[in-house]
């Protein structure tokens, strides 16, 4: 996890209300950053996941939490941002391992992090966390090691900051692990994951609905990592 | 100014409502693309370069064009957006070749490229256009040619288009151009430049202040170019 920082220095680190940024905050916080947590509502469908951020980032102790609206949705494209498409249930994995699904959103992690960029310069903080990880990355070109890399040579040319001669870095600490290895990391930080929501189409209450690609993986982690799964599941299905 | 291509093909312009943005649009334009536009109300103290846009994107011929709102303001750290800080006037050359200006808005090409890369995917389109030049990159870093490489690199990793094959390509035609060659291009493109605007403090009815960075490389942009001064200019200076 790194060594403890001498002082507390600034990260900002970009929160969805989901199991894996959660344990990305965590993380960061165990390795002593003062945390500036960003959020977006971006068209998605639900807003559960929004109350699920500012809850997250008030427990596990951020410094502060900003929810920025951007409307991705102008552009369309994706079941998650766009009404036309639908949300795929109760695949197999063998058909979830398939391409890039549906609930991709065009250059997501693209634009997440360039606010994120924008932010860390105003603050200023060189460290920038994103918890994409290695389930993601077999269906989402921007959840890859080589994007991360891509933006952090980016994100030093593109500022002040990097111009000045502070080198930002993109953490992705999430990266090579497994989502059973995600849980049992954020299980020994103390993470009650009650708190976060990973479904795609969960209901008012933030019910989740079990049949999502999200919610699979999910339970499977949880699962697999020996761990009891604290989700709130509908009671409709 | 490159090639007629053989069938119109999509491309993405930023669009600002100025000078340089205009002529990138008619150069998109005179190379054949058929071109959806790209602005941002992002939290400027002045919507007259909106309107302009519009107008902008109207005469030259686009085939779309979008106005998306994003709140960089919520940041802070720009004489552009925030209100605590001044924009600077009557500065000699000497002044404004020395560091980053105020009006610097953090990470702000990070950001509107990373959204002009999810609307082409979406469309698709595998060009998009900025305007920047080699006036502006000697205080903004991320105007500089090796910040434009390192985007187009970024946009092929980050996007299914780039990872199915398709080169994503960044242009930016102006990027060795001084304010006076550019206004040559543009007058030799037929722009008619008095629907543009440059000033980073306008008044209501969009009259330039003459006094600011922009307005003073804008009128010695025509000076040196030779061509006639179209802008309008405030009343009370």
């Amino acid at each position: 996890m790194g060594s403890r920082l001498a002082s507390e220095a600034n990260a900002v680190v970009l929160l969805s209300g989901g199991l894996d940024s959660a344990t990305t905050l965590a993380i960061a916080r165990s390795e002593g950053y003062r945390v500036h947590c960003l959020s977006f509502d971006y068209g998605q469908r639900h807003t559960v996941e929004l109350a699920a951020a500012e809850r997250v980032a008030d427990v596990l102790g951020a410094t502060a939490h900003r929810t920025v609206p951007i409307d991705l949705a102008a552009f369309g494209g994706s079941a998650l941002t766009d009404q036309q498409i639908a949300v795929p249930r109760d695949r197999d994995e063998s058909q979830m391992s398939h391409g890039i699904p549906v609930t991709y959103v065009p250059a997501r992690n693209t634009v997440f992090l360039a606010l994120a960029l924008a932010w860390a310069e105003v603050l200023p903080a060189a460290d920038i966390f994103i918890g994409v990880n290695a389930l993601d990355y077999s269906g989402y070109p921007d959840c890859r090691p080589e994007f991360i890399r891509a933006f952090e040579q980016l994100a030093n040319l593109a500022t002040r900051m990097g111009v000045e001669g502070t080198a930002i870095r993109i953490h992705a600490p999430l990266i090579q692990l497994t989502k059973a290895q995600i849980i049992r990391s954020g299980t020994e930080l103390g993470i009650d994951y009650a708190m976060t929501i990973s479904c795609y189409d969960p209901d008012a209450e933030g019910g989740a609905c079990r049949g999502c690609d999200a919610c699979q993986l999910r339970a499977r982690g949880f699962s697999e990592a020996g761990v009891a799964d604290p989700t709130s599941y509908r009671l409709d299905r």
